[in-house]
């Protein structure tokens, strides 16, 4: 029996990130700026921050969780970090932001037209990062199945982009409804594919996919409620350090909730504030207290919680995790989601 | 022995579009102005024309010239144009080009963020109608050596792109070798990837395999030179009905030979011209004449029709033709290469 893997989260950071530089090393001397725009996006030219890797991490820790090891599935998690990173590299652009991660955006460095195609070949690379899976041995078969899931994943997280960017009329649903068919494949999909992808490689027991599949959908809306509740109620905004989400005109939970729970007057403000260019620190708290009043924070949480809990349900039920891998994922599920 | 298979060109066409239909049709409700948005750059929703369809049909018949038949080729045909189609959405934008043949882009009627969008989202389907090759019973193997052609060729496009949009200082090669590399990749990889999908779908002779890539490299960069004729001496160029290429700052061969063998005079005169913002007839008539006097044209004229010859002594080299495609891919050659 082999000795066990060790499942060091550094460790396997260390092992992604070395996965995604061989694919974004520069291919030649003529197209070497587009490869450094890449590697700056992704927080791998040694300028700053990368980023949790939270979905490829999670991906790897799937694998191991049934199998022990986790190289095996490093060509899927490089592919689901690249795939995350073209969206983010894109919706920059889309939404305007000028900062990530304290860092200024690709578009503000090299300009839109720049950033527009260097985000392309972040996608393109993703699609590349999975052909290494036949060199390492996969079944075509398997590794076909895996293209398509990821295929499918993205052409949801587009679909997410263009619900959440959407400006005009709705169907008649909810805007909670609205909003849980948004999120889910622009957050939950990418998250669930990559947990999913790592079962996939691992496994052909079809309940023990659909469980991870599950497993992953319902943790990636825990983390995006929780994502929601930081930018609102978290340290960095509560302190002026970032502006809130409600200064941002992001779509997010408590703001959609209140503006179906509140009373007409705090209903109306509420609308004037969210909808202002640059609300004062006076307004933001004002929201705040509206929020507070339509009881958005604590229906927000409970929302958090809800799924986080459901996600730990289908990974029990799931029945096939390594006591180690097991114990890892609990520690990145603590702490990306604090509700 | 089964009928020979019709090879009219009307009738590929409406195949391809009925192919790419199927895979852009309206998924679910909320997601509907996505799909339409795609339809409505595709040309597919009757709102205007579609263009020429031309890497796909050259796919088909490169299938055909080998097998004398076409349908199991449409689902390549039809990834190639939706890649095609999301480079075009994604370089109006890059561009800004408010027009594309005779109507509004994407960007202009429902801004950039959604073309943006949009665009990933066609590239998205370009890579799911590969699947459907699986579905067809085409062996995993060759389906994932299709995919894997293909996202190289996705990579080069976007390397193309960025060497076109490039606007810094550059390695010590002429620009005439410059323009080569970047149309290499910006448009010879995919009009060849197009022709290599289909003779790799209908053969496994890589002797073959190679002589049909290399024809479609060489009628890649025939088509271009051609292109860049066109947008300096085409009809609609002479008549003032279409802004001349160099009115759009495009770097097109006629102009960067120019560059490197006008007289000083000439050059600075022609440096100043391209570079303006809105030159006016009289100095897009003055310029022309400077590209005659370096022979620009001639060159232009003589590289078009030496690539052309070479994709021909390619495609015959091959040896495999059958008639009636091989008729119809000259038909295509005619109707594209006017040099």
């Amino acid at each position: 029996m082999p000795a066990p893997v060790d499942l060091d989260l550094p460790t396997l950071l260390a092992d992604v990130e070395d996965e995604i530089l061989r694919l974004v090393a520069d291919r030649d001397a003529s197209t070497r700026g587009m490869y450094e725009m890449v590697r700056y996006h992704l927080g791998l030219d040694g300028s700053g921050s990368s980023g949790k890797r939270m979905r490829p991490l999670l991906g790897l820790l799937a694998y191991a969780s049934i199998t022990g090891e986790y190289a095996p599935a490093l060509p899927g998690a490089a592919a689901v970090e690249l795939g995350h990173n073209f969206s983010l590299i894109h919706d920059d652009i889309e939404d305007g932001d000028r900062e990530r991660r304290h860092r200024p955006t690709l578009w503000t460095l090299h300009g839109i037209p720049q950033a527009i195609n260097t985000g392309d070949a972040v996608f393109v690379l993703s699609r590349i990062a999975l052909h290494r899976l036949t060199d390492l041995g996969f079944p075509d078969a398997k590794v076909l199945r895996l293209m398509r899931l990821y295929d499918e994943t993205c052409l949801a997280l587009c679909e997410g982009q263009y619900l959440d960017i959407w400006t005009g009329e709705h169907d008649d649903r909810s805007g909670v409804e609205l909003y849980f068919d948004m999120i889910g494949r622009k957050t939950a999909a990418l998250i669930s594919a990559s947990i999913e992808a790592g079962a996939l490689l691992a496994t052909d027991d079809e309940e023990v996919i659909r469980r991870y599949r599950q497993f992953g959908w319902a943790l990636g809306l825990a983390f995006q409620l929780n994502d929601d509740l930081l930018g609102i109620w978290g340290r960095e905004q509560a302190t002026g350090k970032e502006p809130s989400d409600l200064a941002k005109h992001k779509k997010t939970l408590p703001v959609i909730y209140a503006l179906e729970h509140a009373e007409p007057t705090d209903r109306a403000r509420l609308e004037a504030i969210y909808g202002a260019d640059h609300p004062g620190a006076g307004e933001i708290a004002e929201a705040m207290a509206i929020l507070e009043r339509t009881g958005a924070q604590e229906y927000t949480r409970t929302e958090a919680r809800r799924w986080r809990d459901e996600a730990i349900a289908q990974l029990d039920a799931a029945g096939v995790v390594q006591p180690e891998a097991r114990e890892r994922l609990e520690l990145i599920m603590r702490s990306v989601i604090s509700a």
